[in-house]
């Protein structure tokens, strides 16, 4: 339906107790990418909320298509939000009727210049409630966007008791001893991170273990990476140079093979 | 406007990102009680957002009015929601343009049993984000509300590193040595705590400072205060029993107080 038109109800528990999941993914040639890598995962974080995505997998993908039609969109970025659906007390709500919104927005755009020069991140204190799921809880990266614009900055690193997490919006990944090194819990699964370190299982060993903050900015070389943006290089997590302050090679490689990746499904 | 045709946009940024706050209250005699702290506590938790509530406080008085009036209710509960607004790419939003929504419920149900024998509470660890802001993240709360039901609690007390915060709907309070004491900070103030204890300051001294999860499980008495259900006496906690096990005189007192008050104001 027309976006005028779509509505949600104001006892909605998504809107009046946050209470609600969601995923986003960007098509490449008008076609859904990592489709079941999405709509898996959020199935994963709807069932840590005790809900359940109201369609198989074949209806979502049939919806998104006609929905990206409709919109004329040749390339998009789909949202998925489900909710706990409609609570008249703003308490209870019955989770065999949840609300299920398909919803397209322009491209996600990322300057061509991240990609060259590496990205900056800024360090913020913070972990995520209940952080293996794509919940809607983003006030504290709301209540901090103005200040990556500040320090031209592209994304926010988490980090608590010493040890970092994930970036707001992406997987935070640093190079050390030229093996590739993550947080293996307390993080969101990353579908892009996944694909490109398991299509380059075979070149770079994967730690996945703790990864302290003085890990971070010691690296050798960092990365994020994002559904909607790749692999993106960091060469600065706050006033410090990542490695050479340049784009090192495995980062290099990681772009390639995701590039490829992505180029293969158009 | 009619329940059925108000609605909120898919691209609200307290849909899709939790950034929203809000605030209840209570009619008594068909008035809004405590009017005037409710919408101040609501524009203190919209700053720490960086919102402004679009309207001033006679505005939203007469429109709480009408909306019972339109309603026919006698009593009902309100809700003030106050969100960022519409968020097209689901990031970025205009303060200046929020949605501002104003709902009434059906009147909130207290088994009147709790404030005879006292009621429970169960313990979880976990802190709130902000929590001097009234915002609408209750993820945690919700995902453990049937752990309430299966306990025969009223609600959840939340502590962490071995302090006690607040209920995840009420102000929590201890009795030790004959005074009242209640965490200083970290909390949501409390706008019936704070009535009860300013009409009864010349009778007990109200300490508030850091409160163990110990000293709440050892205290003579423990009670929580909510707009919605005034002054209940807590007489368990988990699985221990708090003072003798009745209703402490302390807390006899301040739910005669919190009584007279809303009856005062009846």
């Amino acid at each position: 339906m027309p976006a005028e038109q779509a509505a949600v109800s104001p006892y909605d528990v998504g809107l009046l107790r946050g209470y609600a999941v969601f995923d986003l993914l960007q098509t490449i040639g008008g076609v859904p990418f990592q489709f079941t890598e999405h709509i898996t995962r959020l199935r994963a974080s709807a069932k840590m909320l005790g809900l359940e995505v109201p369609a198989t997998d074949d209806e979502i993908a049939e919806i998104t298509v006609e929905l990206l039609r409709l919109n004329e969109c040749t390339e998009a970025t789909v949202r998925y939000v489900l909710t706990g659906g409609e609570s008249p007390d703003g308490m209870h709500f019955d989770p065999s009727t949840p609300t299920f919104l398909i919803i397209t927005h322009n491209m996600f755009e990322v300057p061509e210049q991240f990609y060259v020069t590496g990205a900056k991140l800024i360090t913020h204190e913070y972990r995520r409630e209940l952080p293996e799921a794509k919940t809607t809880n983003y006030l504290t990266w709301l209540r901090n966007h103005h200040k990556l614009d500040a320090a031209g900055a592209i994304d926010v690193l988490y980090h608590a008791d010493g040890l970092v997490s994930e970036a707001a919006t992406a997987s935070f990944y640093v190079v050390r001893d030229g093996r590739i090194c993550a947080p293996g819990e307390g993080v969101l699964r990353g579908t892009i991170g996944e694909l490109v370190m398991g299509l380059t299982a075979s070149e770079y060993e994967l730690v996945l273990g703790p990864v302290t903050l003085e890990e971070a900015f010691g690296a050798e070389e960092a990365f994020i990476t994002s559904s909607v943006r790749g692999v993106v290089p960091i060469t600065r997590i706050d006033d410090s140079t990542i490695g050479d302050g340049t784009v090192g090679p495995v980062t290099t490689r990681l772009m390639e093979i995701c590039r490829a990746a992505m180029k293969k499904a158009d």
